[in-house]
């Protein structure tokens, strides 16, 4: 038997562990997606417990809990940090195959040195040692991202965000950087309720009497301006389907207009609005250099009471099957017919898509970037080993897994990077899987190289970093 | 070379076979969804030869013997019995990978102590060895089922079933019980041919005048007491696509007195009439503590002129393609809203839906049970190795996969309890190789417990069976 | 490590490497399904270079080259011959678990006798050694089919073909036969912008006046009947989804009508346009004995401004995601219930559609041919190691191996045969580990006749061409 996740955990060859500690381990990281709090970072405060660090905001782990039939006051509720960490830890002891079982080790390992497996049994006593590690401990924000030899951390930002907390971070020595991404979900969700309020806050944020749906997209590419000259490359955003449906300038007024006086607009003018918005910030995009992110697939606030209880973004999401690909390719097509179609990265939640993404890809390569259209990494819901290997091995057959920009965490949690780990682990096995079994050349400069970039160095070149 | 299907067979490591040996190989059985007859289970006769015991009703076997191109008349036609078992060994050999090869090895090597691998040079006596054991033994449905450390066999009969079996197998002294479930199928398909008839039985088990849809539900409620109150905790239904659309009452009322007139409704308002009815049922189930099972996504009869041939479950079904994340979401949150969402298992034919299922559970888990909804294990054409695999890591990726519940036969075979054993070689092969490559802990108890629980120990506690 | 791509390259059991080496490497092959010119096969020119032999028409490459970011120019430009064999070299460096890295690299040993991995570093000597090769040799396309133990290559032709090279090649005393394959998808495409012309050349080829309908319908019959004369066994039809939508007479000729007057039809007037034909067409291949391929879920042409630059073909298509369940079983359902219901192949692009695939066949068996309703080998996209043991899995858990067709190659290269011996080592290594771990019993004239079966035996068998 194998010992517990020790240093050659997942590495099942002798390749495999070679490409891990020679070339993988020790490379920066460049998480060049997440949801870290810039004025957190910034505040830069020393956490309590590891009960605040885990689970005062992490919906993976409530998720989990509730899913063993531990009560929401252990999660979201009012017992005692003890009490929920105790309580997370007889959860975790159930979650064999679960990614929170070996990201949870992880942690414990890499920023509490705890080799213990949690388990209901253990938990009090993990939970003293981890609190005293902390106590002793720095635990601070910039700390664990410097430990974690991250280079670029790119938050996720609305477009009237001030960035304030970014310019502040940028004024300081710090090992890393910390850069806003631009979400604009908010302008294009023409149906939710606080589509209107945003829509002023937005004309205020760029100084613009937004009056019709030109004024929209002047406003967002003020603040894309903006957001530009703060050192932002990358914009993102989530679609349960991708849209795609075209309208002419006359009905597209008259939808932005219905929505603006209140009234509901249809789901095909839903997606009329949609697409004429990210038609025109694709085109921002790429005029920026910027790159395109598309998170496809996740079907959020499926649960109204909990909803109504204790709002969004608190484990009550899950993964959506509708038909992805013709839109998909119908809107990429129409930003390449202009030639304005930005640097795409396209992630699926559901893995049902990883052929049709894949693929997509393909339709819309050219020589301005090496990949110019990449495939996520397994994200949310798959990023789990086999969701990673299946991204992986799905590139790897259809595309050029060499050119892969590789991992981000879209983690809310400061010692989430221990997942980069996980990650080259995972990629470390498959590639030297394929070099121990006579499928792939055994050629040291080629494979430092292929092992290297999808760590840290494609990345940093594809977004323009260095 | 392995030997072929030897106690170790599917046990790739050291601590699967202990798993397997140690703690699963003894447990009992809680076939909790199956298609037995309590009627023969009751009348306990002897079979006549293996024919009859494996391919007198048997819609698999059929089928993979005319994928062979075997003719009809050796399936459901006018063979000899031993003709039939000759063909279907002929069919047999050439079905590498199918999981009807490992079921006949395993079934010939546990009731008739058969080792010979089975094919067309072996079938002949074969034939003959299995016809003297069941001569010169005992092959009766009770023998069997005891025989077969079965502790709880839940059958599904429809709602205007008097239950006459179950009573009369209630009193007698038996190693298991054998309890009803409540399938309410017909009542659901309003576009069924045989609708209005159904509707007037069920009115008569009812002993209600059934004049408009509050009606139906009445009598759906008045049954499921009467099952209720013969030991029934379990609903099954079965939807190509989960229905969700919502209409008021009076539209309800127009929509069920159309079809009651003969008409035909359209597809949405079958929609309509199936959600109000589901909606109904779901409370009176969460009110009687029952599990609500829902199987999604069989396509049937696929083949018009078979199905006037020789009728339905025949061998002549496959799997759906539809959407199926909205609806259901939509269906159980429905439920949810009003504090009546059940004890919930969703099955899931086309394997596209594992990851949509399995988080979909995550959505509207609560302390009610431990993973109060569950993801069913690997079903019908998914019931393979490949199948039940995927099913159990895309659990153990997305939800809690020591609460499983784990597996029932969904079988008409008295012989099909060997799919116990396989399900349970496959399900420590794969929580074995977690342990024995260092990312699941090795720790006794807790694997006891979670082994024992799978097998058997979730499901009893999970339906309250004890 | 195991060396790289030896002789048993894929095969990692002994059993793997015995059933490999003693059955299935030496068969011949029967290509039942490509895109070579019987053009090219009868002029039989030697090529000038292994630029021009892998370079000059191969779309797979091409978009692996842009996927590494390569210019254009290096792909269908105006580059040189050496430059796009260096450009191609590098970006196969970085297709680590793609197929065209193991094509490539078989390819070079097979038909060049070179054993150098390709790579940046190498390109340019190999260049030279390859094309010493080709000076120094014959790579005819005669020779190459020859020496690749080919016996029957089936091309895909136009029902207006008048297959002159067929018969001019039928003439020649070759040691494989060309046969044509009827492929009517231009009769079928109601809405592309050349129909009308079209429907005018099929009535010249047929010569019939095409005024309706039916007058299609006897066109395509009198094509298919000459092509039968010819030696056709096989049509071939692509389809992004399968059509099913019935009309009446009437409605099929207004639709029809509207057409051929340069009308736009709609897309339900093209399903049943698309339906109508294919019924026709089943019925008359049913009466000819041939085998009815299906293609579906290819997404064409994605991008239009390479479209419009340089065409079809030129590697711009993906994988489409639409519903297959439902159209499919109907259509095949409506010929099986007329008693025309041909041999069929069902090819899938979207793995997700593996399953309603490998089931959709078990609806439609007879015992008119040994798995009458085949599952096609993984193709195009799916042409991978994972894509070909995936659909390997599920027609083994679905359906009889054993009696399965086999590979084609789908090409448009005459090296490409090398495709056959991977399919085999990957068929190999699955069955063989079957046998390696006790899951299917070790019998050498079953296994021999297995392998040899789905190499060469079974194809030929299935479509009479012996």
């Amino acid at each position: 038997m194998k010992a517990f996740m020790d240093k050659d955990f997942l590495l099942d060859s002798d390749t495999a562990k070679m490409l891990f500690h020679d070339y993988a381990e020790n490379m920066p990281i460049c998480d060049y997606h997440c949801h870290l709090s810039p004025k957190e970072i910034f505040e830069n405060e020393q956490p309590e417990s590891i009960s605040q660090l885990w689970l005062s905001g992490d919906h993976y782990k409530w998720r989990a809990m509730r899913s063993a039939g531990i009560d929401e006051k252990y999660c979201t509720g009012n017992a005692s940090p003890k009490e929920k960490f105790i309580a997370f830890a007889t959860a975790l002891q159930y979650a064999a195959g679960n990614p929170l079982y070996h990201w949870a080790h992880l942690e414990l390992q890499r920023y509490f040195g705890i080799y213990t497996p949690l388990n209901a049994k253990t938990a009090e006593d993990i939970y003293e040692k981890a609190n005293t590690a902390i106590a002793q401990g720095d635990f601070r924000p910039q700390t664990l991202i410097a430990r974690s030899n991250v280079k670029y951390v790119c938050t996720t930002d609305d477009p009237i965000d001030d960035l304030k907390y970014h310019k502040l971070l940028a004024e300081r020595d710090l090992p890393f950087k910390v850069l806003p991404s631009f979400r604009p979900d908010k302008a294009l969700n023409i149906n939710s309720d606080d589509f209107i309020e945003y829509i002023h806050k937005l004309g205020e944020a760029a100084d613009i009497e937004i009056g019709s749906l030109p004024d929209v997209v002047s406003a967002l590419y003020s603040r894309a301006e903006y957001f530009s000259e703060c050192g932002c490359k990358i914009s993102d955003q989530a679609f349960e389907t991708p849209p795609y449906a075209r309208a002419d300038n006359e009905e597209l007024n008259e939808i932005f207009a219905k929505a603006m006086l209140g009234g509901k607009v249809t789901r095909l003018e839903e997606e009329k609005y949609k697409t004429a918005i990210m038609l025109a910030l694709g085109v921002k995009y790429h005029q920026l250099g910027w790159t395109m992110e598309i998170h496809i697939g996740a079907m959020r606030n499926n649960n109204t009471k909990m909803f109504q209880a204790i709002g969004a973004d608190t484990g009550f999401d899950s993964v959506g099957d509708g038909a992805v690909a013709k839109p998909l390719s119908r809107l990429l097509n129409s930003l390449e017919l202009v030639c304005s179609l930005p640097k795409t990265i396209l992630f699926n939640l559901n893995d049902k898509d990883n052929t049709v993404l894949a693929t997509m890809l393909g339709n819309f390569q050219s020589s301005e970037a090496e990949s110019k259209i990449q495939f996520g990494p397994a994200w949310w819901f798959l990023d789990t080993m086999d969701g990673m290997t299946a991204q992986m091995k799905a590139l790897g057959n259809l595309g050029i897994l060499g050119k892969f920009v590789g991992m981000e965490t879209d983690s809310r949690s400061f010692t989430s990077y221990a997942r980069h780990e996980y990650f080259r682990r995972i990629m470390c096995r498959l590639i030297g899987g394929w070099v121990e079994n006579g499928m792939y050349a055994y050629d040291e400069e080629i494979l430092k190289e292929i092992i290297q970039g999808i760590c840290y160095n494609n990345a940093v070149k594809y977004f323009g970093f260095e």
